[in-house]
This record gives structure tokens, C-alpha cells and sequence, in this order.
């Protein structure tokens, strides 16, 4: 059985997102002690909140910058006093996109992903921008081993020199170890495999004459195993934490910070229960190595089975079926995807109900 | 290959959502005569487009009202002037849901689904209500051979005759022929489950003295084979449709309304496009029999087999690797919770942008 944090339910609508700010804080607090005293900067990547509250709490515990994903979580933050922004993605901005990249880029201290030469163009044309040039840094995106983005270590070199001739001012390399998600056990070598490629690209870097000053990794199973060329770590589950990251081992029960709480509202087929809460709530995500939907910890650690938009098919597996009305929580496969299906955070500190933050990046996908 | 809609993609920031408005209109019409000429009324559902717009357009092909999912898309839809409501949901509505769902009934003609004692009781304290009874009609769900929710046939007229003892207008049965969705072809079998479960249950009411007046079913796979008895039909998907539809046999591909627009952002892995449109654009949703995450007509059909949030990988299978920049279009698996990741719609007549639509009833989970 998996416990889940122990909130009392008080009175709110559900599905309702719960965010346990003890858990949270605490989730905060022993991941950036661990990479200060490794020398490791912490840029916490805010697509899994989407929150400047959340954010706010980030830095207080030491956080050097954000990391986001779009050009609008950008503008979000940035809009809420966020001054040290990593858009690590290879963007590609042309029109209105170019635009507001360049003014983004006169307001906040901004880095940009680049991984291709037509990326760097139209990145380049864009910080050249109208109301003449917009400073910008970038870092060339490597794979190391996730296949998904990112340039081979070897070409690193010739791309960053590519940018370079295009007036970019390239600050080093990143990568993303997604593999580190494979499967459970997976998260130390992808660690490995991220120091391993981002070292490579940056000897590349140096022989050809820059000045490599962010090596860059991250991702929540992979930042627990921070490689020695490591600058610069960006998990952004570690905040919050999910059932991947439980059955990944990268945390443990106790450090679940947000969970669903739903309400039982059918009980008619046997052995089963069926919540509000449905992939509308939950989202769908699922990796081959993971069972079912979400766990139950209320049931015993019954399952969700299957999603309809606004139904949850929990599989009671011998528990005893709950009253209509019974409200539980589920901890969902995938935080961040379920984060962005709500408008709000409901809080709790202490076990009580304490208010609500907004998530005001949501939404912001271009 | 799958074709998709003939739209001239022009300056918009993506990932967007298009919706090609002389599409959708003649799939409105098409449904609304197929079964104006059954004389069976659609009541669309209106969780597939949460836009006010959208269901303003339904209406005008002749629907007799919306269908939704919750009190939250109710009240909405109710704020934009619709005054025919059904949640088609066994809502437990108590403490502030109560409230709102009374003050709804006081404003709307409003039908809520029913399928337990329990959710029966506290529906009838909703409406009892602290200003005074508020006027709402109930249908006793049916579970027809989905499973998920619904009462079976023979015990429906208890059900209704307890609805009745708490003071609850029980006005007819409803059901969602839901394993329509089981595997292709699964559609006219579903439709007949409806039929037969309905008008047992139909009849178990009247049996015991209920004037059935509504005996509502739907779903877009089934609702294309509405049987004998029924009176209503509530597809909701059949507004816009989306790969899942197109693999069902539901539609073709000239019917496809509403695609996600996508920028090609990397093609670093040999065989593969990264496109900005992920998880948190097209959503998640796979059922068993279908491969991938969306359909790309562009690339001669190339799927997205995998997701991250802002990654879609699509395996180009043999075709030319696109230049990155390139826009291409996405069917998605399923449309209702891909577009319940985003604002607006991006409208497209006659193949030219035509400005957008908001969309209202997102996020309304409660």
C-alpha cells in the first residue's frame, strides 16, 4: 500500500487538486540542500506547477532561476517579477512569436535552447527584432541519450559555431535524460549518460573557443544523481512528486505532495468504484511500466483502472466498496499533466484547509 | 493515408487549435436531419466543445437543448442564455454544490441523472434547498453493457419509486452505450445494447406508474443507429470527430473539424519529426486499438507515436524528413480532452483564418 499525504478532507468541490504545502516545502528544501552542497545550481522547471506562489517558494529556497518550457510560461513569469529565465526548448520563432520573444528578452535575463541551424536563424532573426537587438544567451541542446531532441555531442561544436557566426551568444549545453523514465532503475545511468554527452559537447565547445559557462542536465529521476561536470540541475516533479516518480523510486510516499481528492459517485458494478475524477482530472498518462491511472491510498491502494473525461474506474481489488459520497484522494501517474488540467490549487497546511493559488501558466502552450 | 481539412495554415502561434467552421457546420446539419427525420431529438453533449458558440450553432441546426458533465459546465452554459439543461452525470451533490445546483434549477429547466440512493438523497436535499424547493426533473441512469455506471434494467423501477418517495421528478432512463468505443465496429451492436436496456428499464417505470417521458441514449459511435424506443440522442464528438471516430468507422475524413496546428521543431533522430504540440496539447488518450497519439495528413499520414508534454515525436515511416519551421496539422486521438487543454479555438472558413472562439466551460470539473 502507498499512503498518501494526511490531509483532512474538509469542504471543497471536487475534483479538487490538493497541495500540500508542509510536503512541498520540505520536497523543496532537501533538493536544493542536496545540490548546494554539491556546488550545483537549482533552476526547478515550472511547467510542473505552472504557479508564481510555488515559484516564490522555489527561490526563497535557493533556486538561481526558472526553468519553462513556452515562450507564454515565460511572459507569466516574467509578469510576475521573474527576472532569470531558461526557455529549454528549441524554439522555433518566427512572426508574432519573434516578437514577443524580443521583448521578453529586453525585460528579463533570458536563455534560449537551440539545437538546429534553422533554429538559430529564425532565433537570431528574432533577437535582432524590429526595435533593434534583444541580449539573449543560448545553450545548444544535446541527446544524451533520450533520442527524443538534441544534437549529437561530436556536432555540438559546429552548431554552436553556426550561432555564433549568427550573432548568438552561446553559455554552454543542456540536456534532458528523459530516458531516465524507461523504467524503474532507470534514473542513475541516464545521470551518468547526461554528464557523459554534456562533457563531451563541451570539450567540442571549448576547442573550437567558447566559453562554456552553464553544463546543464535535469530531470527528477536523473538530479538525484548529479554527474562532477554537472553545473546546473532542472528537475520540476521534485516539487510535488507523483506515482511515476514513487514507482521510479526517485521519492517516497511521504514526500507526495499533490493529490486529487475525489468523490465517489457510483458503486453499481461489483468490485468496483467510480470517482469524479476522470482524465479530465487525471490525464491519461501512462508508461508501459506503470498499471492503471492513479492509486487510492484511502482504498487500500486500489487503482484507477480506467479514465472516461469525468469518471474514474477504480478497481476495488478485495476492499470493500466505499458509500456514494465518499470523498478520497488519488495521487495521479503524471503531476505535471494533471496540474495543468485545473485552474487552481486547493491548500492544506497542517491537515486544514488554507486557501487556494491560482496556476496562472497554465494554458500558455505556444 | 488520411486526409485531412483543406486549410491554408496562415500567421498563427502554435500549437493552436483549428476549427474549420464549414466542417463543423455540415456535421451538425447532417446529424441533426438524420435524426429530425427519426423524430428523435439531439441534445448534444456538450463537453466536447465547452463553447457557447459552438452549441449556439447546435441549437440553430434544431437541438432541443445541450447535454453537459457538470454543475460548473452547466452554469456556464446557463450564463450564455441556454435554458435546456441535462447533466447527464449521477451527480452527489452536497454543502456549496447543493447550493449552486438549486440555484441553477431555479433558472434553467434542468435534468439530472440519478443512479443511487445515495446520490437520489442528496439530490433531493440539493433541491429542497435553504430558499425554498427548486424545480429539476431526474432520469435513472441504465447501465447498458458499458459498466461503468448505471443501474441495471430490472432494478430500475425501485430506484425510481425511492426518487419518487424523496419528492424527485423522475421523467424517463438514460444511458451511454459507452463500449460503442469497445473496437471498431463496435457501434450498431452498442446501439441495440441501448435500445433493449432502455426500454426494459423504460418499462419497469412504467410498471410501476412513472410516465416515462424521455428514454435518452448516445454516444457518436451509437448514435448513428439510434433504435426504436429511443427518444433522445446525446453524441457529443460527432461536432467536430478526431482519429478515434475516423478508425470507429464513425465518420470520414472530410468530416474531421477540428485538428491541432503544430510547428516541426527538431528532426535530429533519423526517422523522426519533433512537432510542439504534446501531451499537454493533444492529450494522452489511446484506446488498445489504435497506435499512436494523432494522425499527421501532412507527412503522408506519419503518426505521433509518443508524447512529452511539449514533444510530439512523429515516426515519419519512410516519409521525407520536413524542414524545421515546417506547420503541419494533427488529428488527434480524441478530441474532447485535447481541446480541454485549450482557451480558444483558431476559426478557419473557406480555408482562411476567421478570428476565434473562446472556450468557456474549460476547466469547469465541478
Amino acid at each position: 500500500m502507498i499512503d498518501g499525504p494526511a490531509v483532512t478532507v474538509a469542504e471543497f468541490e471536487t475534483p479538487a487538486l490538493l497541495l500540500d504545502l508542509d510536503i512541498m516545502e520540505a520536497n523543496l528544501a532537501s533538493t536544493a540542500a542536496r545540490l548546494r552542497e554539491r556546488g550545483i545550481a537549482l533552476r526547478p522547471h515550472a511547467k510542473t506547477h505552472k504557479s508564481a506562489e510555488v515559484a516564490r517558494h522555489q527561490l526563497d529556497h535557493g533556486a538561481a532561476g526558472l526553468t519553462v518550457a513556452t515562450i507564454g510560461e515565460a511572459e507569466v513569469f516574467a509578469r510576475h517579477g521573474f527576472t532569470d529565465l531558461f526557455i529549454a526548448y528549441p524554439l522555433f520563432a518566427t512572426g508574432t512569436k519573434a516578437a514577443r520573444l524580443a521583448e521578453l528578452a529586453r525585460r528579463v535575463k533570458l536563455r534560449i535552447g537551440v539545437e538546429s541551424v534553422a533554429g538559430a536563424q529564425a532565433l537570431a532573426g528574432a533577437l535582432a527584432g524590429a526595435n533593434g537587438p534583444a541580449p539573449a544567451e543560448v545553450l545548444i541542446e544535446i541527446d544524451s541519450g533520450q533520442h527524443r531532441t538534441g544534437m549529437q555531442p561530436a556536432a555540438a561544436g559546429e552548431l554552436a559555431a553556426a550561432c555564433r557566426s549568427l550573432g548568438l551568444d552561446v553559455a554552454g549545453v543542456f540536456t534532458h535524460g528523459g530516458h531516465g523514465y524507461a523504467s524503474p532503475g532507470s534514473g542513475p545511468g541516464a545521470a551518468a549518460d547526461e554528464d557523459a554527452a554534456l562533457w563531451s559537447a563541451a570539450k567540442q565547445l571549448t576547442g573550437a573557443g567558447f566559453d562554456v559557462r552553464e553544463v546543464s542536465a535535469g530531470s527528477t529521476p536523473t538530479a538525484a544523481f548529479p554527474g562532477s561536470h554537472i553545473t546546473e540541475e532542472r528537475p520540476g516533479t521534485y516539487a510535488f512528486n507523483d506515482r511515476q516518480q514513487l514507482v521510479l523510486g526517485s521519492c517516497q510516499p511521504g514526500q507526495i505532495a499533490v493529490t486529487v481528492a475525489a468523490t465517489v459517485v457510483s458503486t453499481t458494478v461489483s468490485g468496483q468504484a467510480v470517482i469524479d475524477a476522470g482524465s479530465k482530472a487525471l490525464a491519461s498518462d501512462r508508461p508501459a511500466w506503470l498499471t492503471g491511472h492513479g492509486a487510492v491510498p484511502d482504498l487500500g491502494g486500489a487503482v484507477v483502472m480506467a479514465l472516461s473525461e469525468h469518471h474514474g474506474l477504480v478497481d476495488l481489488a478485495g476492499h470493500s466498496a466505499p458509500a456514494v459520497g465518499t470523498v478520497v484522494t488519488v495521487i495521479p501517474n503524471h503531476i505535471c499533466t494533471a496540474v495543468n488540467l485545473f485552474d487552481r490549487y486547493t491548500l492544506v497546511r497542517s491537515g486544514q484547509p488554507a486557501g487556494t493559488w491560482p496556476i496562472e501558466a497554465r494554458g500558455h502552450l505556444s
